[in-house]
């Protein structure tokens, strides 16, 4: 079983962080802060040039190279296949098992997939594993909480310490031939399927020999990288969180239109065996949509999907979790149980006294401040002061709205003991017999 | 005080329901069922010919007239002005007292909004005082309930019976000069700023006397007709309930864009005291507008807002209803005080049995058809059979998800009596001791 933080034997130099002569005794430079004087000795220079270095010769060699329309509708299409390698493949395919592939499907995946020059599946589906198992922890490959740019490519453009990633079990991708495959040969696949196919199909097919190297190569490779990149970082930052909010994953068509659907990724971390991340057939999945098809035409199977029933629960967790956030910052009234009591004569004597308070349901409110702006009237409020107007307040005299049963309960000053005109106390009070009260 | 049901000494013929001649004892035609041969008795045939009659001439004349720009301009312009006479001025000033107005401000509002044709402020606004306070009842002058159409035009243009309608208190229009003019003098008033004032307008403007009678004047009229009437249609038909959903009032854009901003009737209904339909910003409410504009010209002064705390206690109190409905569709498990109690061994020996039963938290699971599928792998998840799995499930092994937790409450086949393995009895038994056990 490989984990993370151990070197393996099959690890090509171009994989960051494990690399054989990695040796796990010796101090990492990741161990020393980052100073002035050793700070280049925390950049992965190797990342630094294969991200930023060549995509800029690229630009630049650009400028002399001119642009034929099919080399750029190459660009593009060869942009979305060797894309779908990465969110159809590395991703849903081998990181979370999410469907079963046939083989021919899985070596095209596994080629185009190298065609965006992201690592091998191997490498890359161990990272990622750990990134759900750990998210947002110092575990995280590409935590968040370390800085969107840290997440973006921060994580490959400076050295990892490799113990820290969090450990995750890859023995499945042990066992596939094809993630052997391609791991063993990475530079090799990423050579043909990055650069030397491009350059072939603009060259063979229109003579665009240099075109089809600058733009369905190198930059070609450039946009995927950057847009797949933003899988771990704008999936992380901008959105609404419909699932879960303990964590960083959110939900954004905008995310979504540059990862080929990979932005709804709130619900992608709540369940990320599920082969979709969008559920809504109106939400821009063509991740989901590539492997449906791929379904139809008996080259993908398998396909999960968790219950619906458990990811309306979740959503419905959530919503309620932030109506009870919305809900405690409003004013409610006094809760009864924290009321003063009251007795009947009591509420009669202040209301004598000239106090407006109006009994509702054994509840007194004081509506003094309300009386002139009573939408049903002065008069009528009036009437309700001094007598028990629960009937009068819901439906003897007006059948009040919700709204203004919220707005009486914000009135509240007191409970009534027993709740209401007890009237059988007072008829023996007035005969005077020998009654007794139980005041407790 | 008048009320909806008496007739009044000022009421004008062209009003239907309150003619001086309508005498309450005799029985009146709404008495007797809608037949072949008495049909036409039911029809205000008045009515017929004021709201479809004359647009339908208005439509015949206009074929010959040809409409100058400055004509179709100053229609518009006066479209807008007589539809904010309704919804300004008859509706949230009169009917709903939830601004106050100065007097050239209520003269202003008492002319244009007689210009729109649909009866006087004081037969209007008693009208909509009792759809308020019935709402889709019996007692509802124009209610949903009656059939769309009904609601739109259907109310006016079938006789009505006027103790049908429910009681209302418009003394406060009694006491209004503005409003007692008004209705003195409705046939004068819509006379002249129905038709002669948008006919003098364009010929002594532009010269376009007949262009002005016919599209300011007779279509301009049609068209604030129908788009006021859709407050009583659309809005009770189209759209959400944010607010309460007992009775029909709906929130829409479309019907908002249609009535100058009173398409936010569900608040409408709940919050009819409040100045304004919409209270977001970004909401179309071209009325509120006015008024906010008047107020800070200084005609218009006491403009209503209903609390902010009370608007979103209604909105949370509806959010909560919505969500209990979809919690309640959803399966959430056998509620614990409904599982069989187990005891500890009972379920180590169904185990041993072969069943495959987790139990986590005190309950036990059934999780036989789940191991295939566990994203964990078979080997974690049978881990925790014939264990307490408690521990391992929240962290000790993986700290699951809330989907996780969600699953695994569907699973739930019984309770363990004393919550978990209680080690001591177990003690106690091997060394044979003198124990009581109380099983219940
Ligand atoms: C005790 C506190 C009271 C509060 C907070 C209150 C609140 C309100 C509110 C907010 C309305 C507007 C319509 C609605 O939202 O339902 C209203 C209307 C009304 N209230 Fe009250 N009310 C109170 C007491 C009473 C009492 C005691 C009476 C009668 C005895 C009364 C009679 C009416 C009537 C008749 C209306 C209808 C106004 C109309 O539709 O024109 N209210 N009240
Ligand atoms: C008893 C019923 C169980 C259910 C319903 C369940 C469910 C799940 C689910 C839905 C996941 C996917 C990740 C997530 O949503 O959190 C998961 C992952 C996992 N489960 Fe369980 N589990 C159960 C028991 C266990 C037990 C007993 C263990 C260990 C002793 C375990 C170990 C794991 C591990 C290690 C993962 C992580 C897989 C990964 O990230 O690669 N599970 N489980
Ligand atoms: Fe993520
Ligand atoms: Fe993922
Ligand atoms: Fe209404
Ligand atoms: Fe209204």
């Amino acid at each position: 079983e490989f984990q993370s933080s151990q070197p393996s034997p099959m690890a090509a130099k171009s994989e960051p962080n494990r690399n054989p002569k990695y040796d796990p005794k010796k101090p990492h430079i990741t161990d020393q802060p980052i100073t002035r004087s050793n700070w280049y000795k925390h950049v992965n220079w190797l990342n630094v040039f294969l991200i930023v270095g060549i995509p800029i010769m690229g630009l630049v060699k650009a400028i002399w190279t001119p642009l034929m329309w099919q080399t750029a509708v190459w660009a593009v299409v060869y942009y979305f296949a060797t894309g779908l390698g990465i969110t159809a493949g590395y991703h849903r395919l081998w990181a979370h098992t999410s469907y079963k592939a046939t083989t021919p499907l899985k070596i095209s995946l596994a080629a185009v997939g190298g065609g965006a020059v992201e690592g091998s599946i191997r490498w890359w589906a161990r990272d990622h594993r750990a990134h759900h198992r750990y998210t947002d922890t110092n575990q995280d490959p590409y935590s968040v909480r370390k800085g969107l740019l840290y997440s973006h490519f921060g994580w490959m453009i400076m050295k990892q310490n490799p113990k820290r990633i969090g450990r995750t079990d890859i023995s499945d991708l042990n066992d596939d031939a094809v993630v052997r495959f391609q791991h063993k040969h990475y530079l090799s696949v990423v050579f043909v399927m990055g650069l030397v196919f491009p350059t072939l199909v603009a060259g063979i097919g229109w003579g665009d020999w240099m075109g089809g190297y600058i733009y369905a190569g190198i930059l070609r490779i450039f946009f995927v990288q950057q847009a797949t990149f933003c899988v771990n970082s704008l999936a992380h930052w901008l959105g609404d969180q419909p699932f879960d909010d303990r964590n960083s994953p959110r939900d954004h068509i905008i995310t979504a239109i540059v990862t080929l659907g990979e932005g709804y990724h709130n619900f992608h971390h709540e369940f990320p065996s599920d082969y979709r991340n969008a559920i809504e057939w109106h939400q821009y999945d063509p991740t989901k949509w590539s492997i449906w098809t791929w379904k139809k035409l008996g080259l993908a199977y398998d396909l999960k999907q968790f219950r619906a029933n458990e990811i309306e629960k979740g959503r419905l967790q959530q919503q309620q979790k932030k109506l009870d956030i919305q809900r405690s910052k409003l004013d409610w009234g006094v809760p009864l149980e924290q009321l003063p009591v009251m007795e009947w004569d009591d509420y009669i004597d202040q209301c004598k006294n000239g106090r407006g308070l109006v009994a509702v349901a054994g509840v007194v409110h004081d509506v003094s401040n309300f009386i002139s702006e009573h939408p049903g009237g002065r008069a009528m409020i009036n009437l309700g002061i001094g007598k028990d107007a629960t009937a009068m307040f819901n439906g003897g005299v007006y059948n009040h709205s919700n709204a203004a049963h919220n707005l009486l309960s914000t009135m509240r000053v007191g409970v009534i003991r027993g709740g209401m005109e007890v009237e059988i106390w007072k008829r023996a009070q007035r005969e005077n017999k020998d009654v007794q009260f139980v005041k407790d």
